[in-house]
């Protein structure tokens, strides 16, 4: 039977009709295959393409930064290994909000806010007292994506005025409220009040005491409150004057994978300042600017010489004109000690992510990270690296 | 016996000796006559030389200018007369300053507490209420020969803030005093206590209570304190919320004979505001800047977003990469429009003498003098000019 049907296949295919039919089907056959091939490689392009919109949304998004400082000028021997711990902390708790997409603005509201709780720095607790000994803090933050931004200045009894400057920005038409009526704000806003005391230091105590005493250093100028000639000495004595201090007004600069920048700086301002005083820190462009057209900066150290020259707009108009914010800082922090006698330092991020931090004091605490990779130092040259995961670890450990 | 003398003379004349005797006395008088004449021209050109140089220093002096003004927005046809006087009379003491070889600080002082007394302004009396019915007043001056600045934010009852912020800044080491810390500098420094009432006219309070009533206008931004969703609306829906208030912020700006420029500033700030809401006014850049380097600015109109983009700032800076006042102060309020939604005016003076007054509100009132010319208006394109001869005897038959 299977004989006779193979005899019957082998008529079938010397018959011309047929052999036709085989040359269509096989004909219909190679272009179905071809169709095929063609869908694959479609497929396969598609899911190409896919991989490299993934990739190339990966390459736009920007890789995050966060650097933060804890205050420029001198810092004792004793304080700094608190002071390096301090802003390192900060700087991972800022890239911990950054990592998984977070905004610029948390970052560095949490950087801050994390040296604020910090007695190390001179903002929030362990802020240095005024002439009453008293704790008026100053605090800013500014979002670079529309200029809004959120101050309060002369604040007292509350632990976090960086949380406060930040409700002054979303829950108000205003920029910037101040002492009695940021107190009224910070109330209606449920933010809890604490007892001055809690804000005080054993540090700030003895050394608002030391500068009341008769004999206190007379080249510590804020010793004096009122002055004959007003406050215009030579440059090198402002410079002498301000070198000695032991400062530590906090701040943190941001970008985070969508490009925004942010910017925030909170400090207690200088030792046995007059009632009131209210220094660069709560002043936009004075104690911090950021702008996405450009970058984010935050300053510190002499609040009046920073005031005189409006330092962190300065640096960002020399990066707008084409200077890194390395060079951009070194040449405004260079002009008001030339102009005006002043020291400070100041952090930067640029919009591209480039980030700098400098100083013409003997010293800044700072920290960034950028690449999961951690920076930080406290001198001039200064420098240590470590990775991030392994940072973290030393951190759960105490560093 | 005269005639044998004559003989005498006559035959002593035809002696050789005697007529070398003669020659050489005549060389000396001749060589004397022409030291004469050279010590003639000398002295000449000694007294030409003196004259010279008194004109060259005469023409070294700079020609002194002044320019106010009295508030950017919507100024009420009512209100338009005092306001052209106030800005008139302000620009005319301020020269009454500068003109004798008075300083350009004095004269912006003289020339904003003349508009702070004057009740048609929103500055000293004449503020607007804050929420709570009290005024609350900001003000600056600044020294662009050093950069020296004073400020004062959310002070009460003193009469003349730009007085104290003066004081601020030749008194303290600081720049800027607050709320309750510079009612105690005021009093340390013997500024008397006025009571709140008396800075308060029939037009602000009415205007208050207006904001108050429930179905006040609600595109009056300031009749609503607080907001859930910040402070960032549509570029074009915060022009127009600005647009219909009437502001009456005050400044000046000036250039002495010596070539000094100076800013003052001052300001009830915006009516219905939060208690210890401190806007542009006391924010130095912001507000007002000067320097010689370049020249001076004063600021005008919504003054968040003056914050924002730091106008007096802004101003010098583009005056310092060329632009010329005119067009330096156009090019900031046109990115401020665009850039952050905000209207205001501005008034500038650079470092060579040459000024502008310009808005993108409705109107401004402001008033220069230079030259002895006064020049003044309220409405863009508006300017009237009178010798201030003319206008010091208009003024003192009442304008």
């Amino acid at each position: 039977m299977k004989k006779l049907m193979s005899c019957k296949v082998v008529h079938l295919l010397n018959h011309d009709n047929v052999r036709q039919l085989i040359f269509q089907y096989y004909y219909k056959f190679s272009v179905q295959l071809s169709m095929h091939t063609i869908e694959i490689i479609i497929f396969k392009y598609f899911i190409w393409l896919i991989n490299l919109l993934a990739q190339l949304e990966e390459f736009g998004r920007m890789r995050p930064v966060i650097v933060v400082h804890g205050g420029a000028g001198r810092i004792f021997k004793e304080r700094e290994e608190g002071c390096r711990t301090g802003v390192v902390r900060a700087a991972l708790r800022g890239y911990g909000v950054l990592k998984p997409g977070g905004s610029a603005l948390d970052a560095v509201e949490e950087a801050v806010r994390s040296m604020e709780d910090d007695p190390h720095f001179n903002a929030g607790c362990g802020s240095v007292l005024n002439e009453k000994g008293e704790v008026e803090m100053d605090a800013i933050i500014m979002d670079g994506k529309n200029l809004a931004s959120g101050a309060v200045s002369a604040v007292k009894c509350i632990a976090n005025p960086i949380k406060l400057a930040r409700l002054v920005m979303e829950k108000t038409k205003h920029m910037l409220l101040t002492d009695h009526g940021a107190q009224l704000f910070a109330q209606a806003m449920g933010v809890p009040e604490i007892p001055g005391e809690k804000l005080v230091t054993e540090r700030s105590r003895e050394r608002w005491k030391k500068n009341l005493e008769p004999d206190s250093n007379p080249v510590e100028f804020q010793n004096k409150s009122f002055v004959t000639d007003g406050w215009v000495g030579s440059p090198s004595a402002l410079a002498y004057q301000f070198e000695i201090r032991d400062l530590g007004t906090v701040g943190a600069v941001a970008i985070d994978s969508e490009g925004n920048v942010a910017c925030a700086t909170s400090t207690g301002g200088l030792s046995n300042k007059l009632v009131g005083r209210v220094g660069d820190t709560a002043c936009i462009g004075s104690g911090g600017y950021a702008d996405n057209c450009s970058g984010a900066t935050s300053t510190t150290g002499h609040g009046e010489s920073i005031m005189k020259v409006v330092l962190a707009r300065l640096i960002l108009y020399h990066m707008e004109q084409g200077m890194s914010p390395e060079m951009a800082a070194d040449t405004a922090l260079e002009y008001m000690k030339t102009r005006v006698g002043g020291l400070g330092g100041v952090i930067v991020v640029s919009s591209s992510g480039e980030w700098a931090a400098r100083f013409s004091t003997k010293q800044m605490s700072w920290a960034t990270v950028k690449d999961d990779e951690l920076h930080y130092g406290i001198y001039a040259g200064e420098r240590h690296t470590k990775s991030v995961a392994e940072a973290l670890a030393s951190e759960s450990e105490g560093l």
